[in-house]
């Protein structure tokens, strides 16, 4: 769509120029949750002098701009105020068009693409809110940015973003109160409702998994009672821990380390007093164990499966079960007999359960034995054909199995749970203080009778889309008067928006113990 | 509200005499679903020759009686078809009039208010449909009830109910492929949705606990691998195992021997066949360990407190916090510098522990902790004086602070989770089958935006309040025809109750692994 049938949309709705106007970038998951709250036009505001947050009305427009029109369009349709548009961002006379309509420009957008979208917003003086990490090209533009007056507020989302939001909160508690942090411990998970975890793996995918299991493969590195421990990529799986929070007992939850931990020393301001300083994914238990079986077995393997074809079968014959049998022959000490007949029935679980028992990461037979009946629930045993464009590889297979049995069925719900657990101590040295604050947050669900809610929101949209979104209205309503590129850090940015999603549902709880 | 009036109710509806009419007596948790889904008119049918059960519409009235017709006259408030009636159960005069009004009567009425019901039913030639027990004297019914033509249907609720329906089902299907049931184990659990979990114990009640807490200390006996095992009532907490269900990791659960698992050989029909028979109650991972420390240290001890309150405490003056120490004062080994000063903060958390860990159910320190943690959550550590009602001992003191802290808040969801484990075995003798049944059922919550459902219904009410009223529909519309005493077992019941719950949303996922 060009510029001018937006403002001839715009036009027709009789708003143009008239209300303050949001442009959000990109129209994929997370845009749902902002577009229908900012068009909403509530701005839950405190005035000063009054300690309460009340909610005003100033009604705003938004436009979803989507490199495919439709996209957009299908997020827009019946709400008020808001409107589509097409754009291909690599377009820079476009998006410049765009952004100089708009007050506040949310980029949903990849990473990658932020940049010119952030040149663009500094040379036509408009704020700019994302949900990414501060790339290191981001942080150049700060003075730029400062000197056109324009605030660049990135981590705006969940993670980063809320976690930040309620770790600075503590912190800054503590710091008030004359404490010092001596143990930073933050967990994050993005996972299936408890009820919707039906599979062995107790995890589900929105979308392609591909990234989500590299993801697990990344290194790790944390502070542990003042000692760096480093985990290889390969051992991250193998390296998740049970966890139980004191609360909430009902979820088996486990805990894997997250990247680079002691980063956080220095943006949260503890480098010095912390002495731990640990963030981990969360994941239902037994889900590592199963995925370091998978990965030991070679199913991480990203070599073309060509060998074994050409070996073989005709391309057109390769089954699941032939790359799982190629596989498990890799392992020592196969009954040759059990690998007598490829087909019928061959493949069953005891066997597979006897091969994979010989893994060094197979502590016990009941590993082998849950590892082995994922397998066959992800149908990596099925004597179906493997379709033609999963071939490439071990990898691309499980991807794909992945991706077709671990999904959401309508009505499921997903999951937000994030953890935050402070020790304190005060001047006497022995630790006094454990703080704790949890956020857990469902996706929406269709009302049994009415089936009211068209659209259920998933509760990683809303807790990714209401932040940016928040941050939008922070700017676009002056309570954030910072610039250059934030994060939300400092209590301008972190005490509103925490105000906001606690008024729109999304609560911490806190809790603190004392020693 | 005598029988006149409710005629007079019934006349000015117009529908006197023209439709079914369906008695409820008792207006507790359970009956609502069981009202309106009677008084809706939908009944789920097979005709013959159509496989496939589709919905057809009889109109029928359903009165609620219950001793206080305020009770009843809420619950059939805006529900058409629905009338409040007052009965005193112990005026036979009274309940016979309500009953030959009927075609069938429902008795959700505590247990033993039953066996009058079922005489009057006998007496009227009317059908009648419990939830409860098949008691030794509803047994001594079953001529009588056959004589006068009339189905007395019991255990027709969740369990027993549902559990029967499902191992029947199962049980039947492996006998008609001429398998054998070697292992039976049963998993039933009414617990809180993890995310209403939300305290150390993992447990909520919606009703009085003492009784809950009482059964919790049954003794149990069950059948494993040839092998009889008795489990003493004082022992029943500490022999709790945790419990992963394998397509549903993210639950954190343990598991109780539930009472005597040996008569379900017999009632079943695998008493020939199978070497385990174990039947037991679900809760969350650590409600036992917990409640296995408060048992020890005396908090299920119902003797008075009166000996503490004479020697050291004005009556007026009892605080939790003196109940406490009392009862940390009887075990052995307390330091008493601790116990210098009753008063402020004497009580912390590591001091609880510390007293805790010297008992022989505390396996470690970090069980003392949880349970010190709990003790506090709970507020048995507070300075606030213990209530006159709850003076009389440490029992009733726990009781009262569970009933305060354990409770739903509004929009908090139950969960009913039923699980069947069959192992089969086929004439060679080998364990060649595993077959699965699982019900997972969630409370209705609100609707975020609309708050529709004015009274969402719990999970419990209505896997007990569904299947009590299919039980009377089947009986009305001669679906069953078996008269005298009846329990789900047989498929003429089973069969088309649990088709009827699944078209309700009430589903077995059913699951069979072969070896």
């Amino acid at each position: 769509m060009s510029k001018q049938s937006l403002q001839q949309k715009l036009k027709e709705r009789g708003s143009e120029g008239h209300h303050p106007q949001v442009l959000i970038l990109g129209a994929g998951r997370m845009c749902e949750p902002a577009v229908k709250y900012l068009s909403d036009g509530q701005f839950i505001t405190r005035r000063l002098g009054n300690p309460h947050r009340h909610t005003i009305h100033v009604p705003v427009d938004v436009v979803l701009a989507s490199l495919f029109l439709e996209d957009a369009e299908k997020v827009v349709e019946g709400i008020p105020n808001a409107t589509a548009a097409q754009l291909d961002v690599s377009d820079g006379a476009q998006l410049r068009d765009l952004i100089s309509e708009a007050n506040v420009v949310i980029s949903l957008l990849p990473a990658n693409c932020h940049i010119p979208v952030a040149n663009a917003c500094i040379e036509l003086k408009k704020h700019l809110v994302t949900a990414s990490y501060v790339s290191s090209e981001m942080a150049l533009l700060d003075d730029k940015a400062k000197q056109a007056d324009v605030a660049l507020l990135c981590e705006m989302g969940l993670d980063p973003g809320i976690d930040h939001m309620m770790a600075m909160k503590m912190i800054d508690e503590v710091h008030a109160r004359g404490g010092r942090v001596q143990s930073f411990v933050s967990y994050c998970g993005g996972l299936p409702a408890p009820t919707a975890a039906n599979n062995p793996l107790g995890y589900k995918f929105s979308w392609n998994p591909s990234g989500a299991i590299k993801a697990g493969r990344n290194s790790a590195v944390y502070l542990y009672k003042g000692k760096t421990v480093e985990v290889a990529g390969e051992d991250l799986f193998a390296s998740a821990v049970p966890l139980r929070l004191q609360n909430m007992p009902a979820f088996a939850l486990e805990r894997l380390p997250n990247r680079d931990s002691l980063s956080y020393g220095n943006l949260y301001g503890i480098d010095k007093e912390a002495s731990t300083i640990f963030r981990a994914t969360l994941r239902y238990e037994g889900f590592s164990e199963i995925m370091a079986v998978l990965g030991e077995l070679g199913f991480f393997n990203m070599d073309p499966l060509l060998p074994l074809n050409a070996a073989n079968e005709p391309s057109s014959n390769l089954t699941y079960q032939a790359v799982l049998e190629h596989l498990l022959s890799q392992l020592p000490d196969i009954p040759t007999k059990f690998m007598a007949t490829s087909g019928a029935n061959t493949v069953s679980t005891t066997w597979i359960t006897k091969k994979l028992a010989g893994l060094s990461c197979c502590k016990n037979s009941s590993v082998a034995l849950r590892a082995a009946n994922c397998i066959r629930w992800l149908g990596l045993d099925s004597e179906e054909n493997v379709p033609e464009a999963c071939k490439k590889s071990a990898f691309d297979v499980l991807c794909h199995q992945m991706e077709q049995r671990l999904t959401y069925a309508p009505n499921e719900q997903d999951m937000v749970l994030l953890h935050h657990e402070l020790e304190v101590v005060y001047d006497d040295g022995h630790i006094c203080e454990q703080q704790t604050a949890t956020l857990l947050e469902l996706g929406e669900t269709h009302d049994r009778d009415t089936e009211l809610l068209l659209r259920p929101q998933s509760a990683m949209a809303r807790t990714v889309g209401l932040p940016v979104a928040i941050g939008a209205q922070l700017l676009l309503f002056e309570e954030v008067k910072s610039r250059g590129v934030l994060r939300p850090l400092c209590s301008e940015v972190y005490e509103p928006a925490l105000e906001i999603l606690a008024a729109l549902g999304i609560k911490l709880e806190e809790h603190l113990e004392k020693f």
